[in-house]
Formats: C-alpha cells, sequence, structure tokens
C-alpha cells in the first residue's frame, strides 16, 4: 500500500507511554511510508466533534516520548452517544481523507473500536489499559509503570512500619482485577497481598501478622487492591459518602481493613492510598518499548491492511489479533499466580 | 577528653537521615576517639526499660547509611512517665558507664533532653524532623527527602491532570508549618499553595483555578498541606469519625478543598493524599551528607565537653546552638517565603 | 517428595535480582515443603572449597529483595578446573547432604550445570544475565535493571546535548549482543544505535546527523553497544593499552566513534560509557517479580524432580527448558527488532 | 520602578535549574511588574549576534521546570571576542529597548558580567555551577543534582564491587575543587576520597583499601575528583594522545589510580568515569527551588534597581552581593570539611 493518512485518538484513563504510541506511529508513518497522521482530541469525543490537529515527524514529537499522560487529551464518552454518532464520525473521516483509525484505549475503547470496524471503517486497535487486564497480550504498557510506583511506595514504607512496629496496608489500583497488587507485593515484598480475584478473609490476614509479631518481626505490610472483596459473611464493609460524581462511595477498602486489623490486634495500623501518582509520570524504560512497539507495528498494519484487530505482545513478538480475543471479558490474575505469590508471603 | 562510652537513641516519628546521624556518631567516636557508642531501642522507652545494645564500628553500620527509618526503632512516651522515670534513667546510665548521650529526635525530644540536661546528664542534642521546623538550623535532615518524594508526586500528577482537564489536589505532611507544601509546590511547579502559616480563602483558590481555564490551560495543581485551615468564615470544615486512636478525626482538608472547588466551579477535581510515603525510604544525598555530618558533629561536641548543646546548620557551617535556641517555638514559614512562592503561582 | 535440603549459588557477573532469585528459593522451599537451602559462596570455587552459610528463611532474606549484588558472592572458575574438581564436588555435596543444586548463572554457569547433570547431580539451573542473550526465555532478570539504568542515563544526555549543540555517543554492555543497546535506544530516544548483530558503517551514521542537523535539529544522540564492530573495510579501529588483566584493550568502541564522527562532520562529539553502573543496584520491580517467580519455580522443580532443567519465562508463564535449549548459542537481536528500532531512528 | 523589559542569557556550562532560573525570571517580571522578558541565545555569542526570543508567562515557560539544560542554549566566547563586540552589545541592547540584563553561568561568565556592568550596563547576575565553587553562596544549584547522580551510581557499585570483592574507583566532576567527589562520596558511603585541595598519598590510599581486607571487609569504593592529583614525587601520571580539540590529554586519574592499586595490591580494581550524565537532566527538587529562588530574587533586584550585584544564598535567605565577593577566587573545599569526610573513611 502507498502513502497514506491515519488518524489516532486516545480514549480513557490516561496511562504512561501513551505518547510513546503516538510518536511510534507517526514516525514510522513517515520513516517507513511516507505516510502522514492526525490526532484527534480527547478521545470519540473530539472524533464526534471534528476536533483534530496534525501530527509532524518533527522534534515535538520526538520529545514526548517520556512525557506521561497523553498529547492528545483523553475523555469518556457515553456508548450511546458514540453509537448515535456513527454517521458523523464516518462523515469526518471522509472529509479529512482519514484512511485508517488507530484508536488507543481499555475494554471500552476497544469494543467502540470493534463497533467501528463492524461498520465498515478501517480500524487497528492498541490496548491500554495500566490494569493489564486485556486478553492476548502479555503485558500492556502502562502496567510495569503503576508497578514500579507502587513498589517504590511499598519500599519506602518499609521502613517506617518497621521503625514503628506498625502494620501497614497500602491501597493500591485495580478495581477488578489484582495485577498490580500481586506483582507490586511480590516486588515490594507485601507479607500479604489482597486481590479482587480471591475474597479475603480477615481473620487469614490477622493470623498472618499476629504470627510475624509472634516471630518476633516488628511489622507487616499488606498490599491491597481496590477493588478487594471480603469473603461473604466475614466481614461488614461500612458504606460512605455521596462523592462529587453523585456515586456512593464506601471509605477506602485499606482502611476498612487497617480499622478490622486493628480492632483484632489492637496494633497500629497504619494506610496509604497510593492513588492517581499510579498512572501518572515517565513511562519506565519497559513500557516505553512496549508502547514503541505498540506503534510501529499499528502503524505497519494499517499499510499491510490488516484491519479489524488489535495489536498484542506475545512472549518476545509483537502479533495482531482480533477483537473478540482482546475484549469481552477481562484477563484476570490466574490462581497459579496467586499460588506463587502465596509462596512469598509471611 | 580521652575515649568515652557514649549511647544515642532516636524517638517520635521516623525520618531519613536517622541510621546516618547513628552511623556518623559511631563512626567518629572510633575513628576520632575510639570510643564506643551504645544505642538504646525505641526512644526513651528503651532508657528507662534499660534496652540497649552497642553498636560497632562494622560493615553493618556501614550498610545502614541508605536505610530509612532506624535501626534502633522509635517510639514516643508520655512527658509524665518520662519525668517520672528521671532516677531509673540516671541509675541506667550509669550503670552502663554511659559518659554522654545523644538524642536524636524533633521538638518534643529536644524538649525531653534539655531536661535531662538540667537535670545533670551530659546531653548533646540532634534536631529531627521532616517538617523542617526547629528554629536555629537552615534545614533539617528528613526535609528534602520528604520533599522530593512529594516533588516526585506531583510530577507525575501534571501529566494525568492535564490529560483529564482536572484539578488535582495533592495534600502533603505539615500540620503546624508548610515548609514541605511550600517547597514541593514551589519544586513541583504547583498552581496554588495552601500552607497553616496562611489561612485560605476558598474564593481565591477558586478565583485562581478560574482564570487558568479561562486563559486556555486546561488543569490546575494545588499542593495542601495537612495543616491547612481556612479563614475564619469563609468555608465550612465536615468533621470525621472517630479513628482507631480515639481522636475525632475529620475528613482530609485536601479532600474537603477539592470538594468545595467542584461544587463551586464544576469541574473534575481529584485529591491525592501523599501520607506515610513522605517520611519513609532512602534519604536524598542532601539529607545523607546533612545527617553524617550531624552525627559527626554531635560525637565531638560530648568529646569536646560541649554539652547542653544541639547541632544545628548555618550556612555551610555546623555550629552547636543552646537548647533555647532550637525549642520553644516552631521555625514557621516567614511571610517574604510565602511571598516568593506566590509570584510562582498562576 | 518430602522435605530436602537444596544448595544453591550464584556463579559470574553480578546482576540485579541475584538475591530475589535466592529468596525465592529459599521462602518457597521453606513455606511449601519444609525444606531447608545452603548456599555456596563466590560460586563454583565455592562449592569445590565446601565454604557454605545457611540460608535461613527470617528476616534477613526477606530484606535482601531489593539489594543488588549476590549475599553469597560469586566468581569465574576456569572450565578445567572446573571439570576437574567433579570428584571434590559430588563428595562435597553428599557430604552435606544436599539432595538438589540450583545454580544461578550464565551461559557458562549453565553448561558447567548440564555437566553435573550429566555427572548424575540433580541440577536446576536458573539462567542469569544483563544481557539478554539466553535462549528459550523471553527475558532474563537483570536485563530490565540494565535497561532502566541506561535509559536514565541517557534521558539526562539529551538535554546536555540539546545545550551544547553536541553529538552525544553512549557506550553501553553488550559484548556479543545489543539487546541492552536496543532496548535504552528505544527507550531512550537515541537517533542512532548501533550494535554487534549488525556491523555498522561509519559513513551511515554520519549522514543521519548530518541530516539531522540540516533539518534544523541541534543535537544528536547515539547508543553504541561495546561490542560493536564496523563493516569490513569501512573504518580503521586503534588498539589500545595491556590493561591489569594482562589482556590487550582497545580504546572503547564509543570513543572510536566520536573521534571519526568528529573528523567527519567537524561536530562537537562526546562519548560516555556507563561501565559497572549498569550491573549494580537495586533491580527494578519487573526483575524482582522475574526473579522471584524463578526461584519459586526452580524450588518447586527440585521437589517435582524435574532435574536436568532450567527455568524459562515464555509470555506469562514460567516453563522449565532442557540445558540444550537453553545453552550452545547466545540469543542475538533478530533482524525484524532491528528493523522496528530503525523505523524511530532520524 | 514601573514594568520593564529584561533581557537573559546562559552561558557556560549547561547545568540543571538554568530552566527554572529563567521560568523564575519571567513569572516574576510578568506576576509581580508587568515586565517583558527576552532571552539571547547561545550565551553571549547570541547577545553579540542579536539572536533573541520573546519569552511568554505561559504554558511553555511553566512546563521548562523539570527540563535539563537550557532551552535558551548555551556557548562558550573568548572573553577577547567578548569585550571587542562591547560596543554591538550595547547597540543591540538599546535596539531591543532592553532595559536590565540577567546573565547566568559560572565564574567565566560573571566576570564578563561584571565587565559589562562597569561599562554601564544594568546587570544582575546569577552564579551557575554545578562545581559549588562560586564564592559568596552557600550552595549553587545544579551541584545537588550532580551530587545526586554521582549518589545513585555509586550505591549502585557498591552492590557489584561486592559481590565481585573489587576496589572500585568513580571518577566524578571537579576539575578545580572536590565538592562533589567530597559530598557523593559522604553520601555514598565511599571508603576513600580523593580532592584536588588535598593532593593524594598513594600509598596512604592502598594502605586504607589493605586494612579494609585484612579486617574481612570484601570491598572498597574510591571516590576521586577529575582534577585530583598526587603528592608531588609519590605517583608519576601517564599523559594520553591528542582530542579532538587539540588538547593533549592523560588517561582519567581514575584510571592511573586504579592501576597503581591493582600494581600494588594486586586486586582486582575497576574504573568508572560517570561524565555527562552528572549535568544533565531534570533537577532535583532542592535545585528546582533554589534555582527558583534566584530567578525571583534577580527579577526583583532588577526592579529594585540594585544593579551590579549577584543573587546569592545565605542561610535561609537570597541576598545579593557583589561581583567581587562571587568571583576571582573559587571556593575551595575548606580543610575541616575535608576532615569530616575522613570521619567516615574505613
Amino acid at each position: 500500500m502507498g502513502a497514506m493518512r491515519i488518524a489516532t485518538l486516545t480514549s480513557g484513563g490516561d496511562c504512561p507511554g501513551l505518547n510513546a504510541v503516538i510518536r511510534g506511529i507517526v514516525r514510522t508513518a513517515s520513516n517507513e511510508f511516507g505516510s502522514t497522521v492526525v490526532g484527534y482530541q480527547d478521545g470519540w469525543e473530539g472524533l464526534l466533534a471534528d476536533r483534530r490537529v496534525q501530527l509532524y515527524d518533527d522534534e515535538d514529537i520526538d520529545r514526548i516520548l517520556l512525557r506521561g499522560g497523553t498529547i492528545l487529551g483523553t475523555g469518556r464518552l457515553h456508548p450511546d452517544k458514540f453509537r448515535a454518532g456513527i454517521d458523523q464520525v464516518k462523515a469526518n473521516l471522509a472529509d479529512a481523507g482519514i484512511d485508517a483509525l488507530i484508536p488507543i484505549g481499555g475494554e471500552g475503547t476497544l469494543k467502540g473500536a470493534k463497533w467501528l470496524a463492524d461498520n465498515g471503517i478501517p480500524v487497528v486497535g492498541v490496548p491500554k489499559t495500566i490494569d493489564n487486564d486485556v486478553n492476548g497480550t502479555d503485558f500492556t504498557f502502562g502496567f510495569d509503570s503503576a508497578v514500579s510506583v507502587a513498589t517504590d511506595a511499598i519500599d519506602r514504607l518499609h521502613t517506617t512500619a518497621e521503625s514503628h512496629n506498625r502494620v501497614m496496608i497500602v491501597e493500591v489500583m485495580g478495581r477488578h482485577v489484582g495485577w498490580i497488587a500481586l506483582h507490586a507485593g511480590m516486588a515490594g515484598g507485601a507479607h500479604y497481598t489482597v486481590i479482587p480475584e480471591v475474597p479475603f478473609d480477615i481473620s487469614e490476614i490477622c493470623k498472618r501478622m499476629e504470627r510475624r509479631f509472634q516471630m518476633g518481626e516488628k511489622y507487616g505490610i499488606i498490599v491491597v487492591a481496590e477493588g478487594a472483596l471480603p469473603k461473604e459473611g466475614t466481614m461488614e464493609l461500612r458504606e460512605g459518602e455521596v462523592d462529587q460524581f453523585g456515586h456512593k462511595t464506601f471509605t477506602g477498602i485499606g482502611q476498612q481493613i487497617a480499622d478490622e486489623v486493628h480492632r483484632r490486634l489492637g496494633h497500629d495500623v497504619r494506610t496509604t492510598v497510593l492513588g492517581h501518582i499510579q498512572r501518572g509520570g515517565t513511562p519506565t524504560a519497559f513500557d516505553r518499548v512496549l508502547a514503541t512497539r505498540y506503534g510501529v507495528r499499528a502503524a505497519r498494519a494499517c499499510h499491510e491492511g490488516q484491519f479489524n484487530t488489535v495489536v498484542a505482545l506475545k512472549g518476545e513478538r509483537i502479533r495482531m489479533i482480533s477483537f473478540d480475543e482482546a475484549v469481552g471479558t477481562l484477563k484476570k490474575v490466574p490462581m497459579e499466580r496467586w499460588v506463587t505469590a502465596q509462596a512469598m508471603f509471611g
């Protein structure tokens, strides 16, 4: 295929490495095919509203490699609005002379991408999630950065917990899957880790901490995924207030586990909620390489006519998988990984 | 003075650099004077209970330079208990053949140290606080590490705030003084900073953010010291629950400012509470050097008979100041520094 | 299989993550099987000389997770000496009641391990190399840490190169393979990368840099693997002096490329040789997880009787491969990866 | 004074924090005085050639806070050319309507600035050097960043040196003064440090290392400033080749000490030359704060008519000093600091 006009956009929560993908697309399009790239701003919304910028293969694009976030901005559009706008999307792409679209996003974005592909738009998807929960790919970019930030934090908390004879609870991201908790817990030498895939038993957690203190250890570190839930009937959760988004919240699960461990053991227990720092900032070298390779492969897929596909890492190679392989279910932590993590507890 | 037997202990909240001070004392005592050092465990409590360990000038002491926390543990003893135990303390020091005591700690610890000195015990104090609020010294060790951790976090939050068109609130340590907030805010390029020394006006904060958005900026970062309070009558604070320590808490000030900014401007506002990661982990190079110099100077002061003193950094030199110069009032952020910080807002 | 007595040792160059493997072995042996572990010191030499230490599943072993290097020390024994000592090795293992041996090391170590296995000793190998050149495994631990250190350095050099309108050459590790150079170059946004797998053409390098300057860019970054060599006949290399090990050295290839680029283009060109900092220090979170999983799997393999094998990462899983799959040839950078890297040059 | 038109430029070697100074000047000029700022490119050369850019108080200037290098570029102009161009400089400043000039640079730059001031140009100097060798100021920005980079590297080298039973030599910047070596050595726990201020005795260094090995330690770390020289008659230095700049070089002092220690002790000795990574990249939080305060103060000094001055840090405050206090001699490491450093050797 000759030179093309490719469009890209980033959608959903931001993620370290988004800019590296964009750079990878722009450079490959330019260097290998003499093609041009435009970016739609603020996700699907920008595509609908035709807010686009030309992305030149220049010094500016070169520099974004190590910048967190996304130069295109991101957004969350309700699927209904998105679907209702299909004619507008088609018109916008046609008017701008776009030959192929590369949406970069998570589960929701890829579903939207598949729907566009089903409606005849030439699409190549790039999976993006710090949660690492996309099927068909060994890793998603952003995950390694999130784990690194969480691990740095846990490293710091060890010494403060130890100096004060404390149990320290670290709540990390992961509403539906425990990948960040599992990896950060393993990398940070946590003494227990709680993931959404395995409902926790508060008695078991207390027993573990108690045994540590009995053996003369002075402290304990527990990593908790924000989506962790107790085994039915083992612990009642307090609900919280209604937040600015109108959602009823419950006080963070980390704090609730902390309060209960304190109530049962009497020990000083503190909670740290890592929050947004896990998804911002410079990507790790690992994520920059992975994101760059995704960008290169996506740009090539467009020129090779491999539409209706998603880039994925399998072992040492980047391969194209189908939307159906990528979306539909979340990639959860398998039981064997959980058992391996447990071997390190104690 | 010839070889001595020196004791040291760490008391109060932990702080990056405590181990570097201990190492500095042990090495200097050994290298320069052929003296020996013992450490009391868990602060004043260990001194009262005579829990002590010999600190040898060996590979183990060498390694602790970059370790956060304190190898001696720390604790908080009620001043009444402490004062009631003076005879026990004297007896313990005498039994162990201690010639001089170097307590390392914050405001409270230094007050205790002064009281011991007043009671005839040869004491040299080492000021310790990540809050940088000790008078008579340009910096305390631990402060630079805390500011670095907070600055790293703010760096990360910029890109995520920008990608999502958000106001991001970062709550940092500082119950009584705003040094960490001021420095981290300045180093992290915050668009506004709230410190305990200057009651904040929520309208002013909102006006600043609004102006940013009007000028086309996409986001704002506000750094808030945990001890920040509103100007009287400008904003009502919600109280929270009673925590495990029996204290009535109020929901963090950062979150309350976030909710109010959201209510007034309608913008998406998020809060990150950095918490304990600010006081744990490897000290920065700056803090390692400062803490080492403190340790060296404290050990020398003992051998030179300069008791009833506190080590302090003044310009390029370590000097000995009196307890009265160090304790009594907190070193607050002076108005001129606040004005300088303001020059960078916007 | 019931409780065992397992021995481990580390051999060859040090590598971030070695201690995480040791910890993984000790914890798994203890937690899952009630087994005990001993460590031989300084690699094969310690095995021959029967220098061993008991490794207890305690706080000390817990702490080593984030420590670089190896608590067992390492060494390089000439293969002839090693083979001549087989009877001694067997006697030592028998005397110590060792049921299985887990050697952790690179190509040479694994060859030695295979030879021991061929001689009837129950062996499970763990591949270790920052160079990532072991076949049959997607990644070796230590590689990600080395790439991270190199990438951090390249990030720093960008700004200094740009401020001074310079070409900056960064020489990284990789005597036989270019994995570190390729990944660090891609992660660091290098404008050209030279790897041993592809003999370089100095004219091509100069042309690239010249084009940059012509297009108004102010600087260039070139990453060079230490084992890079010019295409025959394109550039003569200067030999250097004889070093302390009696080897004839040649001045580093990075410096030689720098001198030639300067000679041809007239531009200011500087070289930085990263050297040993690439192999020391705290492992990245990625390497801690991978090394831990290797340790867990190796300990389990011993208890499951899976001897004469090597642990390996394939996709998301740790699998056992044969020695023949792991050793014999080095895993080189395949041409397709090199082409992908090239897409980012310019 | 009312609104002004201020010019700034950066000259000499680049240094982390230069952009923070520029940002501090622009913001303060705009926020506090409604003034405008222009930047001359590539140091004095750009002033002579009238290459200037307007610096707006916008998002772009806001972002440069954490960027290493200098957005204005830098250069080195021969003093003779500089002085010969005085009329051109005056004409350029007059044509551009510049009311005050803020040159940011080291010893040489400040001398040039003083000369301009003597010739009637309203000048406020900002001292800049990673070497920390400017008189009258406690610290210069960039120094803390350089020490941090060097300390990180030394941290990494400890574990690799220990695993291999090696003496490791780390050569750091410091041609005329030993500040970086002294601080990085102290922060990194070096077992010996060599600075230009104190000619070294190779026998003393060897004795120190030998004693370590005799006491059962397995390795040693020696930090060497690049400008270190042996005590007369104690060690002959080899000269090297002629480099691209036509200067006769000698093989680095670190390598020469390494070779000699190896020759005398027989131990494995390795050298790492940190080089340019010490002056590039994101400044530390400390340097960002200091550089920002310098920028604020310099801008205010212009508006307050405090010309013919240099900003300086004294204790907790920024003060204005005279050129004569800042330049003329280098601020060397005083003997007492050297003695304190020595207390930590061993």
